[in-house]
């Protein structure tokens, strides 16, 4: 086991329980806050923002100057890597991502890229890792991250969000040679990407699974562990003691199998998870991060400040960081916010 | 326990184990089929389908002429009952079903309507049960349904569906006293509408909670477990001997917890869930429904055969009727449907 570095977040990731749990929130830089949206007002385009060192850090450090929260995280989008990859993403105001879906073909066209493209593409990425890494505190840990294999596919082969995921799960079954490509594609580059950002001065990465909640067993285990296990290996290969926080939305039933086989040192738990079910189903030395509603945040008051406690009494035998289980909401009021981080900090 | 009945799928639901599982199809009349699209056609609204006695008996009994299934599933709409409770649903081409989303007074005014209002409304509905009874076969079950309260009321709150049921869940938070308000009404109306529906002919009745899976622990309990509870409760007071299938869509890690405290006969399974894990989480004389992934069913051939084997050989142990995880999807191939019925039926 790797030692205890004094920064409390990474210390959690890496098995050291903390007297109380550090606090990240995820989409901490985001809509609810007034000055995001200033930022984000004079820019023309949502990856414009990610590409751009000078803002993206500064929309990373937003948060950590209201709040005292033990993380950074990157400020940047899981799509990067397709948009690397030289699939057009475009962010259509109220109608999140789109892309031209890939097909047959177009996969073939990514897996004969020279492996360099993304990171050459990126490059803008890693220079907001860095300059985040100097202008944060020494006891402050900076999270990196990337999408999961199966979550960006599907918005590959989608072309935008779906509640269902059908297009994607629908080619995976009809396509199984192609999607494999695919997949493979996603995992080195996801790979690479992650080595750079820890080497960039990233202290833990997430692999953000955020739709893992509509597949079943088989298909669970081929496109969700086995890529995100993939990952996890690859990154180990060049950083042995890289922290990885693996977060599978809407794994359910899979988690245990999703926490065991993939080898992440700590495990993402969306909202939906009960935290009962996650004592019993998880081994009991493995760290676990979240889960709070993001719409208590919303509605704020007793209800929220029950639920954070009783969430808390819940991991306070294992490594805990405490997160909501899905990101915050733009509607979500500020006061909430920092109730709630004097909840988690203060008790 | 009640005895056999010498219909296989509604023993099944009562507990008893058939040497083959018994099947029905989520959504099996429905716009895969060319005749309901027909007789679809020649309706001005779909809640008039609903409503028309003859042309719910007629596609209710459609896909029966076409496959060796063991139950017909009266053809109705979980809307009936906001319908019914007054509040004007439309079904847009396209779009799914609009309402004029509640407020606190509009629930006010639900709870002070005359009981009898409901099953003055939905006499066509039961009037379709009879006739379907009257022209099945004997050992054929009928299966009748409601939509659970928290389901229901997402609509009826949110005015339409959505993928993560936002308005309702934070006015649930926001307005504790009159969701609590709206959740009694509409058990109140289930209860008598399933009851009704029982009388009328109906040898089984389902729950659809579809809505399930963005509730965390505490919600789960009060908006799922509690009202479900009381449907079941409120049924069997009145019919003693009631077989219900619950089917909680996305329960997942709240499942075990469902079936133990709602008192359902029956547990209906998503396709997320892992056979694996329902078999360990479940008490072993449970009998579950499910769970093939509807997509499996559009793609067909090798990959859908072994995974409703696998699903068989899981459950060959308890009660288990043969169905999707979800609803049939209109690009269904009817040949597919032809082989998953053909595999069950005959190994």
């Amino acid at each position: 086991m790797r030692a205890a570095t004094g920064k409390p977040l990474l210390d959690t990731v890496l098995g050291f329980r903390q007297p109380r749990p550090p606090i990240w929130i995820m989409r901490q830089a985001g809509r609810y806050l007034p000055e995001y949206r200033a930022t984000r007002a004079g820019t023309t385009d949502f990856l414009q923002l990610c590409y751009t060192p000078a803002l993206a850090t500064e929309v990373t450090l937003q948060p950590l100057r209201r709040f005292a929260l033990d993380a950074a995280i990157l400020f940047s989008d899981i799509l990067v890597i397709p948009d690397a990859l030289g699939q057009r993403v475009r962010f259509e105001t109220g109608e999140g991502p789109v892309l031209e879906p890939l097909d047959v073909a177009g996969i073939a066209r990514l897996a004969r890229l020279d492996p360099g493209t993304v990171l050459r593409h990126l490059q803008p990425v890693l220079e907001t890792v860095a300059n985040v890494r100097a202008a944060i505190a020494p006891t402050q840990t900076l999270i990196g991250f990337c999408g999961s294999p199966w979550t960006v596919a599907t918005y590959m082969l989608g072309g935008k969000g779906s509640a269902d995921q059908a297009a994607a799960r629908l080619f995976a079954l009809n396509e199984p040679v192609a999607f494999a490509q695919l997949i493979d594609v996603l995992i080195d580059a996801s790979i690479a990407y992650l080595v750079a950002q820890l080497r960039a001065g990233a202290d833990v990465v997430q692999l953000f699974e955020s739709w893992a909640l509509n597949l079943d067993e088989p298909a669970f285990r081929e496109r969700v562990i086995a890529p995100n296990r993939r990952i996890v290996e690859g990154v180990r290969a060049q950083i042995p003691e890289a922290a990885i926080i693996g977060f599978p939305r809407g794994a359910a039933g899979m988690l245990a199998a999703y926490a065991s086989e993939t080898g992440v040192n700590l495990l993402g738990l969306d909202y939906a998870t009960p935290t009962g079910f996650a004592a019993t189903a998880l081994p009991p030395d493995l760290g676990v991060q979240g889960n709070l509603d993001p719409l208590r945040l919303v509605a704020g008051g007793a209800q929220m400040a029950e639920r954070a406690r009783d969430i808390i009494a819940a991991f306070a035998d294992r490594p805990h960081v405490f997160n909501l289980g899905h990101g915050i909401v733009p509607q979500t009021p500020i006061e909430h916010v920092a109730a709630l981080v004097d909840i988690v900090k203060n008790g």
